[in-house]
């Protein structure tokens, strides 16, 4: 007989002679009353034990996180809260969970004590939501861009290009690091190494799918990127995952136009295939939210912020506006801000996003034509010289979620760009060779995935939206 | 105006009046016909220029890799091969491409050249079909897992955990190679290194997994993974991606069973959806065996062994039963094999498994039931104390293309196999913990993707399967 999941018998509509389930104890209240869950939902089936003719033995091992199997009826339930339970006509303990020693139990605890219980924490029903939601927003930007003919490419992970220059990059190896063979220099001597040469871990596919776009025309990568810089911050992972789309012929207001309608599109679809969990979220945010001193508390609830970005068009605004506007505000003016606006080319920190979004626009936000000293070797120029067409989006609470710009395409151009930071152009020749055959306008940008799920779940610390984090000091797991 | 995608054009029902078209020249003719293609489709759209009123400084300029822009009308095609073709009006050259210099020229190049120039190579019909069906196969992966409920898991990419056991790893380090700071006892200091301690590439996200299945119920991993091995195959990569499910409550069974459905799934839906490309592959394959003697040439054709796998059922065999197969066959008794099979308990190498696959079975095979010696620590030990719950799926011209087992769900079974191996068992206290509360039957596999798309699009070197292969000794781009 095989076994239904929790979800589809609570969605049953109609009561069942014999039912099979299997899943943990969340609860088991006055000997009688199990809470089971399956992780196919956040919501538990209420399994009603017999608990007279039931063996007291069995009934002690009936414990938070016990794994059972219950065969029984689907009847229509008594009490309130569920039009479902399971009568109990057999069960077995397929798995003791010792109340003494399992570390979940069933009360509220310190996302600092789950995290070090990251193999154990999505057993809770904040983490078991979390992962759906991370999980159904993963297929979401899958089935965008795949509905809309665009290729998935799987970029090195693996580089022997330092030339992304994006962040610093952990090394790759497989010599002993204490030991290493050296050349005639005394230098280590990559040549024995692996691949030859020396390698690091990928901080972006960008500039390999180019590669691609300048053949397929649209193309995305989608998959892990790495900083090994030291920010122990509740923003910043060492290992996250990135949604990279790049399209030839894209100008940089397709560009915009492409990030605001896919960040959209993945939005409404996690808002229609995760009612539960991000009901229950919403929830969890408005209970933490209440504990705050009034002043502190958001506006706007986790579902009424979803909708919000959704009905309403990114404010699009250059540099150079929003430099005008953080100038002239008070909180520049009173030296509210840690770093005071001075001129035009200031480097935007967080902060001044965060005014932007929050306070001076109240919604999502595209910058555009940043200076080009602030920016990367490969966006385009602007006839003015001194601009390029790079645009960032700012949401309200996570500051960037998107960095993107249309590329330089003029060979001469990017030449030029390369030689002026210090770039020997041979370790870029592939790169340059899109510019030397064929090359067109195009466009693309880069969506921090975690931040993504932040946002939409409403969790404030980014170690809490991947399954493991990669944070200094910690590789546990 | 906004440009048509050449697919969209080729499928246009009826001629339009003023179309843009963007893309790359494949070949030019006669002064009159550009076939331009985008990336949309394998096809190209004819373009016909009106060469007599087109100065000859711009025609000149249309060379194979140039980048196009062109305005003009559908209208129904004069020639053989295509419905539709472009009667040209306006034509933009965006970005020249020198025939002198364009290393892919109309004419076959060797896959050893093209690898060279992966960069360049997408443009080609092979390598375009190729990471057209790559990408349609991920989304298929990805729409099975999803529409069954399955939880997407990111398990991490560099990981602190050595007991994986899968095979030789990458180092990943932040301190510099050759010159690291020592501890007090000379050696390498890691509590300096970027996590606290040493780290490497992943070889398999199963463990991690588990413990994810072990709250969700069903989840899957699809990641990059990484073997440090020197193996100089056209079966083996460096980096490559693994798709991982991990199913509660399954059995060895119920494990075959999903495996089974989940390939005859993508296989389909391959199919349906690229039937342009896989057309052109099954010709490719076919013009390449043509130049072989007729007794090394495949039996079937590429959609023909396609179909045939959907249409068979794979044929599941214990291990005993193969082994006894092997001792008898002819090449084992005509020591035909370069390993003879003497005894029980011998690892199957590759000439075994396609003898069974390719001359025995003729038909996909499910080994199951190996001895526990030859297997990993993690799976199920069956009754008679000898073989455990491992089963791989074996392909023609593959080999191995699924490895997965039930795992052993017995705390003190798994803790005897963890110490008999030399493992510290402190090392997996978070795995043995899926163990120690609430542990159930439980089992999953791992399918190499690569060799998934080697077998669908008939491919037979795997580095021509993947954007930028990562091999020994290079790490190119």
């Amino acid at each position: 007989m095989k076994h239904t999941k929790v979800k589809d018998l609570l969605n049953s509509t109609k009561p069942v002679d014999d039912v099979l389930v299997k899943g943990w104890v969340r609860t088991f209240r006055n000997n009688q009353f199990i809470a089971l869950n399956d992780g196919s939902t956040i919501n538990n089936i209420q399994c009603v034990v017999d608990f007279e003719n039931t063996p007291a033995e069995t009934l002690k091992r009936i414990t938070t996180g016990a794994a059972l199997s219950i065969k029984g009826s689907l009847v229509p339930s008594q009490g309130a809260g569920q039009k479902y339970e399971v009568k109990v006509a057999e069960l077995e303990i397929l798995g003791d969970s010792d109340p003494e020693k399992f570390p979940m139990q069933p009360k509220k605890h310190s996302f600092e004590f789950l995290r070090e219980n990251a193999h154990l924490r999505v057993r809770t029903n904040v983490f078991g939501a979390v992962m759906r939601v991370r999980s159904v927003l993963s297929f979401a930007i899958h089935q965008y861009f795949q509905e809309r003919g665009f290729v998935y490419v799987n970029t090195p992970i693996i580089t022997g290009s330092d030339a992304e220059g994006a962040g610093e990059m952990f090394q790759v190896t497989s010599l002993p690091v204490g030991n290493p063979p050296l050349n005639e220099e005394g230098k280590v001597d990559y040549r024995e190494d692996f691949f030859g040469k020396e390698t690091n871990l990928t901080v972006s596919g960008q500039l390999e799918a180019e590669t691609y776009a300048m053949a397929l025309g649209q193309v995305y990568t989608f998959g892990p990127t790495f900083r090994a810089e030291n920010s122990n911050t509740s923003r910043h992972l060492a290992e996250f995952w990135m949604v990279e789309p790049e399209v030839a012929f894209n100008d940089l207001d397709a560009n915009m136009d492409l990030a605001e309608d896919f960040i959209q599109y993945v939005i409404k679809y996690a808002l229609e295939r995760c009612e539960d969990d991000l009901k229950f979220l919403d929830q969890r945010l408005a209970d933490e939210e209440k504990q705050k001193p009034a002043n502190e508390r958001s506006e706007m609830g986790l579902l009424e912020k979803l909708q919000f970005v959704l009905q309403n068009n990114f404010k699009r605004v250059s540099y150079t506006e929003a430099i005008d506007i953080l100038k002239n505000s008070k909180s520049n003016k009173n030296r509210k801000f840690n770093y005071i606006i001075e001129e035009w080319g200031a480097d935007l920190q967080s902060e001044h996003e965060r005014y932007l979004v929050e306070k001076h626009f109240k919604s999502p936000v595209i910058l555009f034509d940043y200076p080009a000293k602030i920016k990367a070797f490969y966006m385009r120029l602007n006839d003015d010289g001194k601009t390029v067409r790079a645009m960032d989006i700012l949401f309200p609470g996570i500051g960037e979620i998107v960095g993107g710009s249309q590329r330089e395409e003029r060979l001469d151009v990017l030449q030029q760009k390369i030689a002026d930071i210090g770039i020997d152009e041979k370790e870029l020749w592939w790169y340059l060779d899109t510019r030397r055959f064929g090359t067109a306008v195009h466009s693309g940008f880069g969506l921090g995935f975690e931040r993504l799920v932040l946002f939409v779940t409403g969790m404030t610390n980014i170690r809490d939206v991947i399954p493991f984090p990669r944070t200094p000091q910690n590789a546990e797991f």
